[in-house]
């Protein structure tokens, strides 16, 4: 179909950590960004995220097959590239918003879909407001995407059933390792899993537990303040009545100073501690003050790219999203998020609604004190309603040669039109 | 039918670190025990390895259903217990061996099936010898089992195809999440994985790389001494090439001094260096002398028990040699294992052989020199060929609410036939 006037291009960019799923979210955009040519012209992607746009580095995604962009779905990580850069206020951060603009105007671009979280909600939220200020109005949505969970008003956020579903498994799997050898070898077994300042994976361990008693037996989250004596108490009673104790401890967990127990002294970008290290030092203190034999893993990036274990409710949810953004964006729709609505817990029905981008931008949800067991170590009944449909179905990724057939883009750049760097 | 005086119960044993597809051989061993109740009367299995047999703690399996043995072939860990207990020499662990036989003869069993690594191949065929000497002749049978793929003879142990499969996808999940970060992000990625003295586990990570260049790009093997300068200089290389760099390191790299990186001081009931933690330790060099951001993983007892990410050729081999045990049993070998058999590299094709026990006791088969590329930091197209097979094939266990559904016996035991207790 020939291009006429209102035809406008669209502007794709991932934003912060990557997850087994963004990239289905941006199947769901791209793919329903080709459907309608009478309204989007050309798709860009950010390359290195929202960077990509500032420097004008943009990616042609009309360059890739639709075999590649099908492929996207079952991908981990962040196909074009994402990055951790956190645009501020308007005023501290003028420049690149005006930037931003002027590169969207430069490429006829009118459709600003954003993938992230609480960060890059607030971002696209902004450039809602000063692409309108500044005379070129851009139709800004933003595709919801933590491993974190914590979104407002969204019942859910895509990666986050992955994870979940990827951290309850292998502490399972784990669990039995120990069970099995506990009478001489290890005793105490911690998993640290993500969650700076919310519980969501941690909790998602909790489903391992399928029913009372079972592993894991403590977990520790990120919303109540460590207690030491409390923690050893637990560790040594749990060996001694089942003879193992499998933890599952949050990246997050803070000591009652107010410091992250695992804290390494380095911070990113976006000011935020980096952190790492909390399971081998709750071990050192299970040696130290009860002398058990202990093991540790730490999942990282393992827990957040495992794509050969997604939940098939969580690829059904990233899709979705991604496929409303564009729909909402044509009808109309600006400064906007998709969101995941729960219709009904026993049998799962979910939905996708919509909530303003001004509701959502920087408000962190965390785990309501009604989902952790009086005791703060456990999930409760309600907790466990809530989690367990996230970890529905699996969706296993092509297999070649025994190892997942993940797709790598061309990333065709385009070609630019503004002279000069910009300095980011 | 009917017993008669040619039938004689068997014992079975799980030994030392367990695995995803120890539980298969089980099931091999028992499926094909209960084919014979002209030869085989009870298969009794020992709580928690050898030392239920010493303290005549034994299950009995035919209180378990056809059921639950046949879920064993999809469910990780030892479901009968294992154990880190090693009887030394004749001489100095006679006592051990002498209960042993006394053990088996109170119960009438003929046969002796340990599923183990090198040293559970050394007690099996001690027992043999000794119950020979003894009067009371047990036809011994060694099942090989081993994460760190490290017995001779045998194309393979089963065990290690399935971590070899896990490792290599999680490093290829890993490094895809890493590569779309590094531009604000994570530029230097360290996986630990096992691997004492072996660098199998290793190599396997190795086959993620699907052509030259590919992540991830430093492989650490345990057989080659540590160069700090030369890890550092090829760290430093790789990420001002490709951006980014994914480390894979054995849990085991030694310094020049002899000393594990990562040792931490604790021994094992074999008088093994409790290890764990070299990747932050290297994370740490790199970013002291480097100053790249890091993140690191310990995929600890994460790899040998994600069943759910099971090698297909390796859960049939399991199977495989779980079975063979017996009916070499029954055909009157002794003092033998079942091996794997590669009959060809392309296409795959393999059996089961034999090798006497004398031959597999306390030998330990590392990566030969050849399987490494000349630099150190590879693995050779020959290492390629010969893993490539052992990871082929999903073999998915079954789900239920999102969550593997793994088996747990029930465990009934058998009623002690002798007086008093023996300590071990």
């Amino acid at each position: 179909m020939a291009k006429n006037s209102t035809v406008r291009n669209a502007f794709y960019a991932q934003s912060g950590g990557v997850t087994a799923v963004i990239n289905a979210s941006a199947c769901g955009v791209i793919q329903t960004a080709r459907k309608h040519p009478d309204r989007i012209g050309k798709l860009y992607a950010g390359r290195n995220g929202i960077i990509g746009a500032l420097t004008e580095d943009l990616i042609d995604t009309s360059r890739e097959s639709d075999e590649a962009i099908a492929a996207l779905r079952h991908t981990p990580s962040g196909a074009f590239g994402s990055c951790r850069y956190k645009l501020k206020g308007l005023e501290e951060s003028r420049a690149q918003y005006e930037r931003l603009i002027e590169v969207f105007r430069a490429h006829n671009i009118g459709y600003f879909f954003y993938n992230g979280g609480g960060d890059s909600a607030d971002t696209c939220l902004k450039v809602s407001q000063l692409s309108a200020a500044l005379g070129y109005p851009v139709t800004c949505v933003h595709v919801p995407k933590t491993v974190d969970n914590d979104l407002p008003i969204t019942d859910t956020c895509p990666g986050f059933g992955s994870v979940a579903k990827y951290v309850a498994t292998s502490i399972r799997e784990a669990a039995f390792d120990v069970a099995s050898m506990c009478s001489t070898s290890t005793k105490v077994f911690i998993l640290e899993v993500m969650g700076r300042n919310a519980g969501w994976i941690t909790a998602a361990c909790g489903l391992a537990t399928s029913k009372e008693g079972e592993a894991p037996h403590i977990l520790l989250f990120p919303e109540l303040v460590f207690d030491e004596a409390k923690f050893l108490a637990r560790v040594d009673e749990t060996v001694r009545s089942k003879g193992y104790c499998v933890v599952a401890v949050s990246e997050g967990v803070k000591g009652p100073d107010g410091r992250f127990l695992a804290e390494s002294g380095l911070r990113d970008a976006f000011g935020h501690a980096q952190l790492g290290g909390v399971a081998p030092r709750l071990a050192e203190l299970v040696r130290g003050q009860l002398n058990y034999k202990f093991h540790w893993a730490v999942a990282d990036y393992l827990q957040r790219s495992a794509r050969h274990l997604a939940s098939k409710t969580d690829v059904a949810q990233a899709y979705a999203v991604g496929k409303a953004a564009v729909e909402l964006a044509l009808k109309g729709h600006n400064a906007v998020m998709p969101t995941v609505v729960r219709k009904s817990t026993r049998p799962y029905k979910w939905g996708v609604g919509v909530a303003d981008l001004s509701e959502v931008a920087n408000v962190e949800k965390k785990m309501p004190r009604e989902f952790i067991t009086p005791d703060g170590f456990h999930i409760t009944a309600k907790c466990r309603n809530y989690l367990a449909p996230l970890i529905q179905g699996e969706d296993y990724p092509p297999f070649v040669n025994g190892l997942p057939d993940y797709v790598t883009l061309r990333r065709v750049a385009v070609k630019k039109k503004l002279p000069g760097d910009f300095k980011i």
